[in-house]
This record gives C-alpha cells, sequence and structure tokens, in this order.
C-alpha cells in the first residue's frame, strides 16, 4: 500500500522535502473492537478503574463501598459535618413537611403518603446515594405527572380510593424498577434524550400548571376541573365567581402568599437569609392552623385538611398489583414517571456536584434511587426523587453529606408518630399558598432568554414543551419535549453541514469562507468539507450536496470566464466514520464526477475511513495517490505552479 | 471584539507575521437562519431552480413538465426510441404476466389481480414518473408483506374474500397517499432511515420466507401453514410427507425449475442472451399447460389455476373502507406497505439513474409512485412499485423511456380481455418454479461479505434483519431492521469520537496519535480532537471523556516524570454545532480544569460554535484570546520556546 502525500507545503526551508503518508490504523481483530465499542458506549466512565490491580479483600470492600458509598465517607465523618448536616437536616424538614401534604394532593393521594414519602426513601438514599447535597422526597412535577396519568386509568381517584392507591403503589415499584435498570445496564445515557431547553420548557409550563391547580384551594372552590390545561381551569374558575369563591379562603391565602413571597425575596437578596424562605412555609402553617382553630374559620367555608392518620408507613407489598390488567398499566406509567423522575435527580446532582466539585456516577445514582423507590413502593410512598427547592436550601444550609436527609426522616418520623392531629385545622389555601411560591422557582426566564440567544431550535423545542404542558396536558408536553429533542438529531444526522473551503492568505491553512471572507478560493479546484459521519442517513444526501456546490461553482465560472473546476477536493478530516452506503455514496460520486472529468481527492481521511475505503476496494478505484494527508497537500498535486508561490 | 490569533507558525519566512482573527460570522437574522434551514433540510436538491427568472406562461409549461415528465422527454420521442422500448416492453410483459399471477397468491389474493395490478399503475406511471428504467408491477416482497399484515386482521383470506380483498384495497389506497404525502411534503429523506444493510438482510429473508412459501405449490401440498417462519413451513413440509406430497407436480415443478435456473445461468454468463431468462417464464407455462392440458394431469391430483376472471379492471372505488374499524387497520397496513414499497422503488430509480447518468427527484418520484397507487386502489390494483428482476431486464432489453410500461401494459391488457383462458390449466407448480427462481435473484451474498468486510456494525443490522423475516416474520424482521438503524444512529450521536492529537514530525500538523505513530505528543499539553456536534444528547459524554484523557495522560506523566499537563486545546474543527447543554459543558469544562489549574484553549471553532459561544459569554469566560485558528497556533502559545525550532 502506497498512500504517501508529499508534504511540500509544510516543509521547512532548510529541510529536505519530507514524507507522510496517510496513516492505516493498526488492524484490529474483531473481537478487540467489539469490546471497545462496548466499553466506550456502556462503560465511558470506566467503572471498575479502582478495582484494578487489588487484593481479594480489598476488592470485596472497593465494591461494598460502591454499593453502599456511606461506608467510604462514613469513615471520614466528623463533629464538624454533622453539625452542617444536623442544620441542613432540620432546614429542610421544616420545609418538607407542609411541601409533603401539598404534593400528595397533587397525586390525589390523601396527605400521610406525601409524609411518608418523605420518611423512608431518604434513608435509603442516605446509604446508597453519592450525591452529598441532593434532598430526595416527593416533588411537584412528578406528583401532578404521576397523578395525571393514574386519572387517566382510574377516573374517581375519591371513590375507588382504595385501588387508585394500588395502581400508585404499582407504578412506584415500576419506576423504581425502571430506575435500577437503567443504571444496572449502564443505560443511564438515555435520559441525555431529554435535552436541557426541553427540560426548562418542560418545568416552567408544569410549574403554571401546578399553581393553576391550586386556584382551587386558594379560592376555595369545591366544584374544580379534572384536566388541567389552563383553559379548563380558567373556565372552571371563572365559572365559579359567582357562588363558588370563599372571601376567607381568598384572604388566608392572599396573606400568606405574600408572606412567602416576601420571604422568597429577602432570601434572594441577601444569601446569608436562606433560612428565611426555608422556614416561612412552617411558620405559615402554625400560625394559620392556629388562627383558624381559635376563630374556627372552617364554619365559615374555610377548607381545612381535616385528618391526617397518625404512625409512620404500613407495609404494602400486598397492595402492588403484580398480574390483573392494571400490572401492565402500572408499569407503563411507571415507566414513565421514573424516568421523569431520574431526569430531574440526575440533573440536580450533576449542578451540586459541579459546585462542589465532585464526581457523580450517574448509573450508581439510577441504581440508589431505584431502590429507594421500589422499597418505598413497599411502605406505602409514591414516587420520590430530588427536590430542586429543597436541594437548593440543603446547599445554602451547608449540609455535608446524606447525613441531612436522615436527619429529615427522623423529623418527619416524629411528625408522623406524634405531630398530625396538629394539621387537623390546616387550611387548604395555605398549602396551596406553599405550592404556589415553591413552584415559582421552577419557571427560569434567564434560562429561556439564554436558550433563545444561543439556539433558536432548542428555543423552539422549549417553548413546544412548555405551551404542550400548559394547553394540553403534561404527558402531552413531554411527548413534544421528547419528539423536538428527537427530531432534532434527525436532522443533524439527516441533513449534516457540508462548506466550501479557501485559502487563507499567506498560510497552508484552508477554512470555510462563510466564516473567513478573506479566505480565497484556489482556481479550478473545488474544496468542499464534509462536517459529519458518511452513515445511510445522508449518504444519497451528501453526495447530491456536492454535486450541487459543484454546479453552483460552474454557474459561476461559466459567468465570471474563471478556470474550469477540474478537481473536486472532499476534505474529510470531520467524517469520523463511513458505513457501505457512505462508500456507496463516495464511488457514485467518483462516477458521475468522472463523466465530467473532474479528478476527485480527498483529503485526510481518519482512521475507520481510511480502513474502510481500503477494505471495499474504493481506495484503488478512486485512486491511492489521489489521498492526501491535508488540504494543502492535495491542492499543490492539482496545480503544482499555483501554489509555488506560497 | 478581538480574537486574533497570530498564525506565527504559518508565515512564510520572508513576510512578516500575518494576522488572521478566528473568523466571526456576518450576523444573519433570525427568518433568514430559518429560511436557510428549511431549504436545506426539505429542499435540498433545489426543485425550483429551473423556474427561476421565467416569465408566467414558461412556467405554467414548466410546472406541468414537473408533474407529468412525459411532457419533456416526449417531445423528443423518436423512432429508434420506440425500438428500444417495444422491444424491452414486450420483454418484460412476458415475464409479469406469469410473475403476477403468482404473486397474487402471495398476496392471498385472485390471479387477476396480479395482472390487474400490472395493467392501471404502468401507464400512470409512464405519465408522472421520472426514472426511465424502472418497471412497475406487483412484486414479491410487498406481496408477502401486505399477505402476511392483511392476515393479520382477516383471519381467513379465502372465506372471507370480498371482506379482505376490500381491506387489501384499502391499504392500497393509503399506501398511495402515504407515498404522495411524503413527496408533497418533501419527507422523502425519511426512507433513507432503512440502512442498505438492513435492506440487504431484510431482501434476502423475505426471498426465502418466499421460496419457503412456493413449497405448497412445488410439493403439491393440500394443508399448509399460514405462518411464514422456517420453522413452521418446514414443520408442515414434513408433516404432509408421506400422503401430502404428489410426484407429478415435484415432477413438473422440478423439471421446469431446472429450465429456468439454466436460463438464468445462460444470461448471466453471456449478456447477450439476457431474454433467455426473460421469456422462459413464459416458455414454461406454455409448455406445461399445453402439457397438463394433453395429459389432464390435473385429474391426478396437479393443482391448476383453474379460473382467472376475464376482462380489464373493475372500478373497486366503493370497496375501500372510509370509515369503520377497518379504515384505521388498512390505513396502518398502507403505511407500512407503502414505504416498504417506496424503498423498493427509489433503490431501483436510484441504482439506473447512476448507471445511465440522469437525475432523479426522489419525492417527485414519490409522488408519481403514490398517485398510481391511489388509482390503482380505486381500480382493483393492489400496491404497485418498482420490481428489481424486471428492471433489470427492462434494461438490459434496451429501454430507453417509460414507454415500454405503456407496451407492458397493453400486452397485459390483451392477456385480461382474451387470454385468461388459456391459463386454465397452468399447474400452480409451474408458478412456484418461476417465483422460486424469480426470487433467488434477491439474496445477494456479494453484498453482505461486502458489508462484513466494510463495517461490522452494518453486517449486524443486516443478519438481524435477515434471521428476523426467516425465523419470525416479514414484520419482525422489518421491525428489527429499522430499530438496528436507529439504535445506530442513536449511538453515533450519544458517544462520538474523540481523539488524542500529535504533531507530525517537521510539520504544523497536528494528527490522531492512533493513525499516526510518529505523531509526537507536545510536553505539557493535552490536545483532544472532538469528531462530533455537541448537542444536548453528548455534552455531559464529551466533557466526561475529555477528562478521562486528562486523568489518564496524567498518569502516564506521574509514571514517566515527564511535565506535567498545563494545557488542554479542544480542536473544534469537526465541531459544526452546539446548543445549549453544550456549552453548559464547556463551561464546565472549564470550571473543572481552572480547579486542577490546567488552561483551557480551542482550536478553530465554526461559524455556528463561536457565534454561540460570544451569544453565551462563553467566549469571554474562556479568554477571548484563548481561542485560535489552527492547532498549530494554539500550541505556538502554550510553549513559544518548544515550538520555537519548527
Amino acid at each position: 500500500m502506497d498512500i504517501r502525500s508529499l508534504s511540500t507545503s509544510h516543509r521547512h526551508p532548510q529541510d529536505a522535502p519530507y514524507v507522510h503518508k496517510v496513516g492505516l490504523p493498526p488492524k484490529q481483530n474483531l473481537f478487540s473492537e467489539f469490546k471497545a465499542t462496548v466499553k466506550e458506549t456502556l462503560f465511558a466512565d470506566d467503572p471498575l478503574r479502582p478495582f484494578k490491580d487489588q487484593p481479594g479483600s480489598k476488592k470485596f470492600i472497593l465494591g461494598l463501598q460502591a454499593i453502599f458509598p456511606i461506608f467510604e465517607w462514613g469513615r471520614s465523618y466528623n463533629f464538624t459535618k454533622f453539625r452542617g448536616d444536623l442544620i441542613a437536616g432540620l432546614t429542610i424538614a421544616s420545609l418538607c413537611i407542609p411541601q409533603d401534604i401539598g404534593y400528595a394532593k397533587l397525586a390525589n393521594l390523601d396527605p400521610q403518603y406525601g409524609l411518608y414519602s418523605s420518611f423512608v426513601p431518604p434513608l435509603i438514599y442516605a446509604f446508597m446515594g453519592s450525591s452529598r447535597d441532593i434532598a430526595i422526597g416527593p416533588v411537584a412535577v412528578v406528583s401532578l405527572l404521576l397523578g395525571t396519568l393514574l386519572q387517566n386509568e382510574i377516573d374517581d381517584p375519591v371513590g375507588n380510593a382504595a385501588e387508585y392507591r394500588r395502581l400508585a403503589f404499582t407504578a412506584t415499584f415500576f419506576a423504581g424498577i425502571t430506575q435500577v435498570t437503567l443504571g444496572f445496564f449502564r443505560l443511564g445515557f438515555l435520559i441525555d434524550f431529554l435535552s436541557h431547553a426541553a427540560i426548562v420548557g418542560f418545568m416552567s409550563g408544569a410549574a403554571i400548571t401546578i399553581a393553576l391547580q391550586q386556584l382551587k384551594g386558594f379560592l376555595g372552590i369545591k366544584k374544580f376541573t379534572k384536566k388541567t390545561d389552563v383553559v379548563s381551569v380558567m373556565h372552571s374558575v371563572f365559572a365559579s365567581a359567582h357562588h363558588g369563591w370563599n372571601w376567607q379562603t381568598i384572604v388566608i391565602g392572599v396573606s400568606f402568599l405574600s408572606f412567602l413571597l416576601v420571604a422568597k425575596y429577602i432570601g434572594k437578596k441577601n444569601k446569608k437569609f436562606f433560612w428565611v424562605p426555608a422556614i416561612g412555609p412552617l411558620i405559615s402553617v402554625i400560625l394559620s392552623t392556629f388562627f383558624v382553630y381559635i376563630t374556627r374559620a372552617d364554619k365559615q367555608g374555610v377548607q381545612i385538611v381535616k385528618h391526617i392518620h397518625e404512625g409512620i408507613n404500613p407495609s404494602s407489598v400486598n397492595q402492588i398489583y403484580f398480574r390483573g390488567d392494571y400490572l401492565l398499566k402500572g408499569a407503563r406509567i411507571g415507566i414513565v414517571a421514573g424516568m421523569v423522575a431520574l431526569t430531574e435527580a440526575i440533573a440536580i446532582g450533576r449542578t451540586f456536584a459541579a459546585m462542589k466539585d465532585y464526581q457523580l456516577d450517574g448509573n450508581k445514582e439510577m441504581v440508589a434511587l431505584g431502590t429507594m423507590n421500589v422499597v418505598g413502593s413497599m411502605t406505602s410512598c409514591y414516587v420520590a426523587t430530588g427536590s430542586f427547592s429543597r436541594s437548593a436550601v440543603n446547599y445554602m444550609a451547608g449540609c455535608q453529606t446524606a447525613v441531612s436527609n436522615i436527619v429529615m426522616a427522623i423529623v418527619v418520623f416524629f411528625t408522623l408518630q406524634f405531630l398530625t392531629p396538629l394539621f387537623k385545622y390546616t387550611p387548604n389555601a395555605i398549602l396551596a399558598a406553599i405550592i404556589i411560591s415553591a413552584v415559582i422557582g421552577l419557571i427560569d426566564f434567564d434560562a429561556a432568554y439564554l436558550i433563545w440567544k444561543i439556539d433558536k431550535f432548542d428555543f423552539v423545542a422549549c417553548m413546544g414543551a412548555f405551551f404542550g404542558v400548559v394547553f394540553a396536558s403534561v404527558e402531552i408536553g413531554l411527548l413534544i419535549a421528547v419528539s423536538i429533542s428527537f427530531a432534532k438529531i434527525l436532522l443533524q444526522i439527516t441533513r449534516p453541514r457540508t462548506a466550501i473551503l479557501g485559502n487563507l492568505p499567506r498560510t497552508t491553512v484552508y477554512r470555510n469562507i462563510l466564516q473567513y471572507p478573506e479566505a480565497a478560493k484556489v482556481p479550478g479546484v473545488l474544496i468542499v468539507r464534509v462536517d459529519s459521519a458518511i452513515y445511510f442517513s445522508n449518504s444519497n444526501y451528501i453526495k447530491e450536496r456536492i454535486l450541487r456546490w459543484l454546479m453552483d461553482e460552474d454557474e459561476l465560472v461559466n459567468k465570471s470566464g474563471q478556470t474550469e473546476i477540474q478537481f473536486l477536493i472532499v476534505e474529510m478530516s470531520p467524517v469520523t466514520d463511513i458505513d457501505t452506503s457512505g462508500i456507496h455514496a463516495m464511488e457514485e460520486l467518483f462516477r458521475s464526477l468522472q463523466k465530467r472529468e473532474i479528478q476527485l481527492i480527498l483529503a485526510n481521511p481518519g482512521p475507520a475511513v481510511i480502513d474502510k475505503l481500503h477494505a471495499s476496494g474504493s481506495a484503488q478505484l478512486i485512486g491511492e495517490d489521489k489521498i492526501f494527508l491535508t488540504v494543502a497537500d492535495a491542492v499543490a498535486s492539482c496545480c503544482p505552479k499555483s501554489m509555488g508561490e506560497v
């Protein structure tokens, strides 16, 4: 094999001409190639690296620590860290208790199930999770999503409460199974298919939907639509304006919402006062409950929580549907809810890991989150995950490890055991106000504006998800988000960019003439760069696009009377791979050009490409002496005289 | 904005230093950017180019010619061309008549429906199609697919013949609608998602399945399975071995199959004798029919065609289901069958267009094929498309234009009107032999071997589709083919390649050190090339992969005691685009490196990337003086002394 390119244009003046061939990578056997691909796809993070060259007993300990990171960080745990965790844990507990009661309502479940979900899952996570900052529990978006999906199957969550609850546990079980499976089979990269932009839109839309749902409790409306789109909800609200609103409720709601928003504002203005918005909800609950209790405002139509079941989580193993019609339905709902919950938790985990600069193993996180939901589903919990708002509070309160989650769980435990009767007179309007003030933080204008500035297509995805959630339902919004994300990938794949290159004056560098107006085309030579791997999905397009560049160029040449195009150089640096369809397309291109008496020249094919060009015989067809190391070499071979002066 | 890079390393010795900045492309407004994207996605072939700068009347004629290309090529039609078309038309007619009768059986329809489908659709296509070589009519694979899908809905195609037929027309109607829609909305690129490799495997598998199905007619078996997988079929065959086989049938079948295969071999050996395999089937039919007629072998259990309805296509407009349950089922089947039919026709069209070097407009072709199927569904035809075997014969017989299809249609017309009674005594075994000899050509060992040599992943797709069809069903095979094709795309997107670059001795060229073992790393500098656009689907992976390269390099450095890494250069030439997630990943990478006191440097970001780096403020974060035109410039900026000697 003699593909050599005289790199004349690069040679140093005082040296003799120096020869570089286009490198043909060393042949790999099939097995090692396959192994490399699998490793790069599924084990890109090289999880077994620490196990290398270790004795057996050490391997066992390392394995245990890999599954239960608490055994790793626990050994260096000390009192200073505990002080941080204690304060953070108490803070997030005070925030989570009122939120949990509200979120359970979003999922159409009784209030205690929200509290249950803040007890068992955080404990499990503390042992298995590797994030130090995440706060585990029920979250608004997943609660709403779960509620919507479950209600699609069981119309009347109040009438069929037992059945509905059983389906919820089933869905939670499968959400956990989905999460564990993704993590165990190292398919965590699948959640990367929901783009950042789509998540921003989806979250904002969900926040607005959730806030709108709160109008029921906030205005004291009794008859409220079951749909979640803005049109139905507003219709419900205004239809009940005359006789359905309760002014006492509104007064309570508005005053405490104002209080919460002011607290939020104080916390935002001065980071030192982060605890003001954090304990605001608990103070509101205490004050308003006391107020309703002494004024007996519940007799005036102010709706109250009434009853929260006392005691910790009962077992729910027997309640999960392991057969029958609901098994499949539960599994379907669980998969969707599990994926969304994962997306949220991983995004939070990554954000805080980047802030404190520690590594987070996505797949291991998924196993931890999944296990906690599987155990949760057997102890009367519904889907728990990492909460944006509480994690931020946790972080700001100075949490050091997952022990803050344990502290929180203990507080919830005491609440469930002893304090539930105290919530009897808590008005629903307060819960609504707390949820509204919590979800407002999910509406991220800045992010949306940044997306608009950076990438218009991303903005379309963002808005699509947003409007889908607001005007249709969370499912539709999610579907739109995923579809647009996929459409973008497909677009990227089917319509890769190509560029015409020109020579930057006085260099041997060739660059896109649209980006560098000073770059000059070489007379008689057309240089096209293909900016993607050439695969079946785009091979035909690339071939035709190159021919169209040639046609355009021919037209220009005819008009201006320049030298006709005699050489077509395809710069292949960005072409990382080629498949059989791509090889066929290159051969067809070669033949088309041959008929027009234009010489095809390739510049800098990568290892995979040059290998396949040889395997298929295309390199011989095109001519091995027509394959060069650089565009400059290729150009030099076309028109030695015009390059002589450089 | 002052992103300038001193391209010192490229400067010509006798010149002063020359400055090139990293180009920031001219700002486009949103609308023109959007227009460019839509144009490149949907109108990549620039279909309106000939209409530019033409007067109104000329535009009308051009438009007419665009829809009916016959008005374009018809004007230069002459007797020489007609002679070619006449011979080709007669040849393909002699081939299609026996094939049609057999293929109709594959679709579980009466024989005349095969002939109907070779009468109307070719006529329509001749006016609207732009391929000169394709031969239109029913084809084996689509007939089998349609038969299988229809039988999934209607179990007993004989007992419920009328209902089954109506559903077949409905499916044909929607197949046509699908094809027109794809063409009209210029979504033709969607069929590119079935990769060449998958098609090779699918076609070979379908060929074997079809051949196995023929064992029924070939061996004269009466009770035969309705499944198409090899296990069920072989079970059926051997279960009936004792009493179900008919030796007279086998004698007829084997002798004529041998004759057909010998004819095929002669045609292959010497291209001049292409007509031998082409008229072989008709001769077999005539001889065997005559033989059965005089020996009355049908009384000995040799199954015969018996009755073909006389006369041309009756109208079937009223038979299409436009409402009810079958509407949706028909539409679903039609979409699948229409897509597969399209894939076959477009592949054939492109192959022959490349051979004769004319352009084929894929989207226009789809409109033509779709229209012909819509009209076909109203005139008792089932899905027709381009046939591999007949198109090849058409080409070799010297066809010049689509007139050969008209000639064929006229012959079929006479056959339907006057000759159908002659087929009464044609033995089914002959039809089986003809189909077997026709589909054998679809099994493409050479292509499969080439795929194996070029791309192992493609080979997996090919084999997956093949075994799916053979051991399960055509649907499963198709599903596997599409899934593997998609998986490949997703893999490409989520796990792009990265490479470590080194300096080729005595040049300023930096190349992958795995491909060029002579390339030398620069001490203290790690140069990573990212080989893909950075999108949400891979941004996290790319960030972590780069950090892992750094870790690996650090280990090496520690072992060998070289200079520690102080600079990380990311070569961004192949990064054609970046989205918001990608920008975030770059910023996270920058921060991670900052904590390790390593300087991040970017080399040659493309127009879209530099634009977005500026819009998001990342360029300022990283430092505009850390963005260079070439890797060589970037390296020069890190360690001026080490580069001094080049």
